[in-house]
Order: structure tokens, then sequence, then C-alpha cells
């Protein structure tokens, strides 16, 4: 037991089927941290019943009553500790961990909708956008959360060759990009590189033994693994905080271009 | 009245309120096809309250009791009629339509979750993916969904220069590449350019109007406007189905290579 490195580790799922290739990595990804000494929380969205849907009803006491603004309401609810109870306790999980683990079946090339609305709800205004109040100071590197790892088990039911750098659907990390850069990166996290089972329609043993130990291996790496090199903000890439300054990345454009090391 | 060109557009929108930028873009659409002789649907999702989470609940008439697989029980509650009457609704709009415009706020990069629910839901085994029982033999420009065609209108909080070629969120187009390519051109409709309102935290009455009349330019040409150029999967440039041709797009990887006017 390593007490001394002893982290929190929140691991978010959205599957209903209890022996899903999510449960499954779900179930992986905690017993391997718990035999590492860390402590587990879960979030299984299915399980939990979450509200998808992110509307009025979020804000039991509004600001405004004439007119629904987000950004507004969701700024004051936060600040004035408005928030329904379930969007306080995702916040609470999510601030006490060290690391955030993101799985789900990959749904036209996204999350399910139950974990995008776990997203829209719970990442709120003056949190993990408008971080104190101070507009877009604070994004891509810094936030409200800041100083933690996040990580997707993505479950995909094509080909890996369909994802590959000139596959059809496109390669996976760019079509995660919203999500890994946009998401997660955003409000500060630290994104590792996905980790996918391909081929997960017509899965056998052996392949689910196979990613099994992939899995397992990432996971143990959690807290050592190199993260995607997003550019921060701050960094000075961005010297007016909104686009690249011309001699980083010279001529390229697109979103690798925010990755300081893809040419 | 051009009833000769008389044709049928479904407008999807996703902002539970009335005096939302999505609002204003779905009364003008509406507005600016009537006006040209076409016969208008809608789906308000939040003035529907569209069940956002694809679950069990979609399939009350399972072939497996056990183990709940979506890909499986989609394909089975479609071809057998046993889809919850609120899919079949939406799938007969869509089937009823020439064009389907998505109006939505950009949360996330992404559509808010209630949007994502209507895909994730909507887009059945057999009709939007696995066509015809024949696997992915038709896809990427032909399927269940072929000859109509797709608009994105988009409410983006960010500036336009946020999302500009080299800006820090990237390129807007390629941050909806998901949902464009992945989600609209799989069945097989043809899609247009994204419009977007950028700003729209701080629009103001002239933003407005400009954005209004931009729009409305854009709307009158539905059926004109050359649609991305996105390669079809069987038309030549996908040899195997899977990868592109060696001569195509020769040494570009990523979303861009899949757009044939795109260096």
């Amino acid at each position: 037991m390593q007490l001394i490195n002893r982290k929190n580790v929140l691991i978010v799922h959205a599957h209903p089927e209890r022996t899903s290739v999510t449960h499954q990595l779900s179930d992986i990804a905690s017993e391997v941290l718990k035999a590492q000494g860390h402590e587990v929380l879960h979030s299984d969205l299915y399980g939990m019943g979450w509200k998808a849907v992110f509307d009025d009803q979020d804000f039991p006491q509004r600001v405004n009553q004439d007119r629904l603004s987000f950004i507004e309401e969701s700024g004051n609810a936060f600040s004035n500790g408005w928030q329904t109870p379930d969007v306080v306790e995702e916040q609470r999980k999510i601030l006490a961990a060290n690391a955030v683990i993101l799985i789900f079946p990959l749904w036209w090339y996204s999350m399910p909708a139950i974990m995008k609305g776990w997203v829209d709800r719970v990442w709120a205004f003056g949190l993990a956008y408008g971080y104190r109040g101070a507009g877009n100071t604070y994004r891509y590197g810094e936030g409200g959360f800041a100083g933690k790892r996040a990580l997707l088990g993505v479950s995909v039911g094509g080909s890996a060759q369909d994802y590959s750098p000139r596959g059809i659907n496109g390669p996976l990390e760019q079509l995660l990009f919203p999500i890994t850069h946009g998401t997660l990166f955003f409000p500060g996290m630290q994104v590792l590189p996905t980790f996918a089972v391909y081929g997960t329609a017509g899965l056998e043993a052996k392949g689910m033994a196979e990613a099994t130990m992939a899995w397992r291996s990432r996971v143990e790496r959690l807290f050592e693994d190199e993260p995607i090199a997003f550019r921060s903000q701050n960094g000075g890439d961005y010297p007016d905080r909104h686009v690249l300054a011309d001699h980083v990345a010279p001529n390229q454009t697109g979103l690798t271009a925010h990755i300081a090391d893809v040419s």
C-alpha cells in the first residue's frame, strides 16, 4: 500500500448494461486503482438515473425570471449556492479527485447524451468556465479543474482501421478533440491520450482479454503517463489569448496546431 | 408560390428560452421557407420534453432480455415495428423531409444533450446505420437518409476569432465534423457549410440584425448552395471502404482529408 501517494480518482461511466465493455472497463479501472492504494469514486450515470437535460429546473432560484440565460443563471447558482444537489455532488467528487476517468461507448462519434448532459450541467460558470469571474482569463490549462488528470476510455463499435490516420471516420483523437481539448483541458485538466477498444460490436474473448491487459496497464500509469501536449492559453503560444502566434506551428491550421508535439 | 418546387423541411431546435438566438434562428428559417412555398415541420426538443437518454425503455419488446445490446435491440425494434412512438414520429418527419435544419447553442463544442439524445435514439440500426442489414455497405453518402440536405445553424457564445483557422478553440467546422460528417453525411445527407452566429453572449441589436440577414440568405439558398464536398465511401476514394486510396489527398491525414476540395 503506497499510502503516501494515495490519490482520489473519479470514474464516470455511461452504459446501462452490466456486462457491457463500458462496465468492464470501469470495473477493471476500479480494481487496478484500489490495488495501488487509491481511493475510487464512481458516477454510474445510468445507475444514478442522471438527469441529462440542462433546463430551467437546474435553477430553482432564478436571478432573471423573464428570460433564461444559462450562462447567467449557472454563474449565479454556482456562486450563491443555488445549484441542485445532484450537480453539487458531482462537482464535489471532481474537486476531490486527482484524476477523472470517463468511460463510454462512442455513439455518433461522441458521448452518449447522458454523459453530455453530465458535462452540460456540472461544468458551471465560475468553475469550469468564466473562472473567478474573469471571463476567458483562465482557460486551456488553467481554471477550476487545474492540477487534475483526465483520461477517456472509449468502447468503439467500428474497426481501428476506420479511425486510423487516413481512415474513413477520421482519427479517433481528432473526433474527440471537442471533449479532450474543449471540455477537459479547457477548465485546466491534463488529458492523457485516449484509450479505445475497437470492434466491440463483434469482440470475442481473445480481443477482450487483450484490451483488458492494455487498459490495466494504462490505468496503472494514470499518474505517470505524459498528457497530450495541448498548448496552454497563457503559456506564450497565444499572445492575445485567441490566436496562435505566427511563429508557433507556422502555416499550420486546424485542431492539431494546438498540440505542441504534432507537426 | 412555387408549388412545383415545394419541398418539406424539418427544423429541429434545442433551447428552452423563447427569446434565445436558437429560437430566433428557428423562427426566421420557418418564415423564409414558408414564404418560398415550402412545408415546414418542427421538432422543438425542449418544448416537446424530448427524452434524451437512450435506454432500455426504448425497447418495450426485447429480443434479448438478459443482455442489453443497443445495436441488436435497435435493429430489431426498427425492423419489427417495436420502436417507441416518439422515435417513430421523428423518423417519419425526417423521411418526409427534403432537408433537415438543426439549430442549437454550442455547448462544450457540441450539441446540447437533448439534441444528442435525439440523434442517439432516432438514428436507428437498419435506417441510419446498418442500412438494409448490409453492415457498412451503405454509409457516407448513401443510406437511409440519402437525397436529403442538412444544415446546422449554431449559436456560439465565443468570438469568431477563437474559431478561426488558427484560433484557440479550433475551427468550428472541424469541431463539428463528428456531427456534419459522422452523423449527417454518414446516413446519406448532403451537408451544407455550417452557419454560425458568434459572440451571442454579448450580442447587441446590430449584430443580431446582421446575423439575421445572413441567415435569411443561407436559408433561401438551402436547396441551391453547394454541400461540403465530403468524399463518399463508394465513390472510389476508399477502394476497401475503410481507408483513403494512396493517390487521394496524398500524404494528408486527419479530418480534412475527407473533404474533396480542401488541400
